[in-house]
């Protein structure tokens, strides 16, 4: 079984949530994260109207800039049989994929063992 | 060793905190998160009375269901050897285990390194 | 590729983000979470004066221990290459490595697959 770890928009995640139970997909965690990926500000760019003149200028270029900020976004967690990863990751990918730097991006990771608290069933009929 | 993921009730997680702790497992990272697990609303077991006759109505049905809104649950993290693993998920079955819907699930993954940051410590004794 | 997960002190956080983005990896997610290490109170170390003498109070001792209470942390996620995980840590102990209990914990597990979800790329070319 895995692990599919999916950092997303704010505003997709109800669509995503749908999205993700009409494919069979209903048992879903999902907790607000802060992040950023690999997007700097370019400063040649951007520049700064000083006295009439265009100057760059790096404190404020930085100031406006998200090289240090996070955006608010959210993640989801699900932990699936090992042939549904692709089913849900291409379920996540529909909604998501606008083609605009932000995005998000979709972890797998292994998982070892699943129990359900409620049956004591563990391993993959847990899931 | 290994991460043990437990999404569980709300209201346990004081309960589940103390029995961990008393087992020889302090240590503990939680968050809020919301979940659901793959409860849905069967639309048979539900009628809507309308003008004095039972009929179903799908929209209504959907609006007071579950089956896209998610529940506020606890995710517990904690890392142990893996010798350790049973005697957790025990510990957090005890407690958690009531026999309804919505008991929650316990992941565990594998962990291939932990350091401990205040002295560089790292594997099996950084836990 | 590897996931690193480090729960380090709040006040540590824009530190730490700085100098990982110096460091080539500005791409991080970031959550507020509540945790506690291993510290247990030393009931023997702390005493109470009623009625001028010093007698030792176990429910008194524990209101104001944090055997029970948990810490407010910041939770790092990264995913990087298998050969960057060294430089990822070290970067992270550097800021966050004070010597004093409470500096956090670093945990490296195993990733099996990325997803940049903007362009569909997998594997170690979507980190």
């Amino acid at each position: 079984m895995k692990e599919v770890l999916a950092i997303i928009r704010m505003n997709k995640i109800n669509e995503t949530k749908k999205a993700l139970s009409e494919s069979g997909f209903p048992a879903i965690t999902c907790r607000r994260v802060y992040g950023r990926g690999k997007k700097k500000v370019d400063y040649e760019l951007i520049e700064e109207l000083i006295d009439g003149k265009m100057i760059k200028s790096k404190p404020i270029m930085e100031s406006i800039s998200e090289a240090h900020r996070l955006i608010a976004k959210r993640l989801l967690l699900m932990v699936v049989h090992d042939d549904e990863v692709d089913k849900v990751v291409d379920t996540i990918m529909a909604i998501n994929s606008t083609g605009n730097m932000g995005d998000g991006k979709i972890f797998v990771c292994p998982v070892s063992d699943a129990i359900r608290v409620r049956t004591q069933e563990t391993g993959e009929c847990a899931l």
